[in-house]
C-alpha cells in the first residue's frame, strides 16, 4: 500500500456537493466520470498527492444508492494505491482478508480496482487501486 | 488543504486492530498515543505521505465511545494538513462552514486541530491539522 489514493464520499446530489467541496478544498473538481457498470457518477478533487472522489448513485440498485439509504451521506471507502494489484490481492488473501472481487475490475479515473469485505477490516470498505498504464 | 494528513478509524479494541492493520498495510504502527482530554488512545500507521489513525475510547463519554455505540466500527474522520490553521478556520467560516472549535486544540501526533460540523460537509467529519513547530 503506497499511499491513500483517494477517499470516496457518498452524496445525494453531485452538483451541490461539487460546489460544497470546492469551497472546502479550495480547488474545483478536475473531472466528472460515470461508471455505468457500478451505477455511479463520480467527481474528483485533487488534494496534494491524494484525491477526494464524490459518488452519486445513478440507479436504485447502485451500491451507493443502498449505502445512502442505509447510512446516509458520508465517507464510503478508502482507496490505497498499489503497484501490482494481483500480487496485493494474493498477499491479502493469504493474510485472511476477504476480497470481494478477486479479478480486478475497471474503476473510475483509469484504475484497476478490487475491494475488501468491510467485515474483515473493522467496518472499513477498503479499495485497492492500480493505475492502468496505456 | 495540502493533502490528506490522516484518516481516523474508530475501533473497539486497539490491540486487535493494530495486528489487523499491520497485516493490511504491510507495516507496523509507529506510535501509540493517548489523548486524555478526548478520552482516546490512538495508534498511527504510515502509508506513503499519509497516515492511518486508529482510535479506541478510554472512557464512556469519549466521542469515540459514542460513535461506536451509534454507528459501530469504521471510518470516523478525514484530516487535512494545513499550513496555517487560524487563517484556514477563518476562510472556512467565511464560506459558511460550522467550525466546532474555533480555537484550535492540541491533538495527537504533535498537531493543532479543529473540526468542522459534519452537517455542513455531507456527513463527513473533517479535521484540520497543523504541525506544531517546536
Amino acid at each position: 500500500m503506497d499511499k491513500i489514493e483517494h477517499i470516496g464520499i457518498a452524496v445525494e446530489n453531485l452538483e451541490a456537493s461539487n460546489t460544497l467541496f470546492e469551497k472546502l478544498l479550495g480547488v474545483p473538481h478536475y473531472k466528472i466520470e460515470e461508471v455505468v457498470s457500478e451505477g455511479v457518477k463520480t467527481s474528483f478533487f485533487q488534494s496534494g498527492p491524494n484525491k477526494i472522489e464524490l459518488l452519486e448513485a445513478t440507479k436504485p440498485e447502485s451500491p451507493i444508492a443502498k449505502y445512502l439509504e442505509k447510512k446516509g451521506e458520508g465517507i464510503h471507502h478508502i482507496a490505497f494505491a498499489v503497484e501490482d494489484i494481483i500480487s496485493e490481492i494474493e498477499r491479502l488473501k493469504d493474510e485472511g482478508f476477504v476480497v470481494l472481487n478477486e479479478t480486478p475490475k475497471k474503476g473510475a479515473d483509469n484504475k484497476l480496482v478490487a475491494f475488501l469485505h468491510p467485515k474483515g477490516t473493522n467496518g472499513v470498505l477498503v479499495e485497492l487501486c492500480q493505475e492502468i498504464k496505456e
